[in-house]
């Protein structure tokens, strides 16, 4: 109720701003780069389910567990790092876990924390799927883009993230990559 | 810390051809693009089921309906014009008639089809929402950046959207399941 709702225009009242529409050039950028980022992601998760039995999001979380310290993250910092809610995090890692590929431990520091550790068959299923999935990337994006194309790409990239992180639920400046932590927006959504 | 190369895991094995591994500055523009559309598909998700009660994508649905003629369209042309699978758009326009938003008819040239069709109550609804979500979109993407970044996002876009039309419908993959959405995940659970 008190955040969200001061980016909200107030339509109840009778002398609210005409709202911006997009004009045509604007809706023509919008709808290509919203069907261009969905079939990006669809063709990455396809790739991704027919060489590993994963969608793209359990993969970025095998990468951000295999950074870590020991290969493991408690399941908030994984959720921070991988820009998901805990409740989505938490259902990923229940299948990974019943894959072998993740184990979740008590916290060492934090009785109540649960953490999450890569195995080794996690670590070997994430070896072997990478090169398929680094092949997806290249092929489907930076094989497409000229240098100066993917500068702006980065550029733009950069400042959209910039913003977003900085008008995000929890800290104006975080660390990158720069979670906007879905979680504590939870939190406070009803 | 880490060096970001360990974003791809270090494979000992060199069998086949070498994958070619993002640099150092392709990754940090990968992550960078991943976690910035992340991002703002989230905050439009968020900004939408706060206002209106739908993720982004039905809301999408329910656009590409009312720009049909007798704002109707067969489900599959409805899977297609909104890049979604048919058994996402089936479950989406479950969901939106339960809400008398639209409502599945059989198709007069086609006995065996279905086509969704946007109700008064569907068009007032994406009519309410509507002020909301642009304001989100201008707010969170155009505001930030400028003429040119615009026109390069556009550009950019547009070639991403050529290639991966273009590769779509002739994919040495095979048509694969379609991605997870929850109840097939559950048909084929146990």
């Amino acid at each position: 109720m008190s955040d969200a709702t001061a980016t909200i225009p107030d339509t109840s009242s009778a002398t609210a701003a005409e709202p911006r529409w997009l004009d045509l050039e604007e809706q023509q950028t919008w709808r290509a780069f919203l069907s261009a980022t969905q079939l990006l992601m669809d063709r990455l998760d396809r790739q991704l389910q027919h060489e590993a039995g994963i969608v793209h999001t359990y993969y970025e979380m095998l990468v951000r567990l295999s950074e870590a310290p020991d290969r493991s993250l408690r399941m908030s910092d994984l959720a921070a790092s991988s820009l998901s809610s805990r409740s989505r995090v938490s259902h990923a890692v229940a299948r990974l876990e019943e894959r072998g590929w993740v184990r979740r431990e008590s916290c060492p520091t934090d009785g109540r924390g649960l953490i999450a550790v890569l195995t080794e068959e996690g670590f070997a299923a994430l070896e072997s799927a990478a090169p398929g999935h680094v092949e997806a990337v290249r092929g489907n994006l930076f094989d497409q883009l000229d240098v100066e194309q993917v500068a702006h790409l980065r550029e733009i990239s950069e400042r959209l993230l910039e913003h977003l992180t900085a008008t995000g639920a929890v800290s104006p400046v975080p660390p990158l990559p720069a979670p906007a932590h879905p979680a504590a927006a939870e939190r406070t959504a009803s």
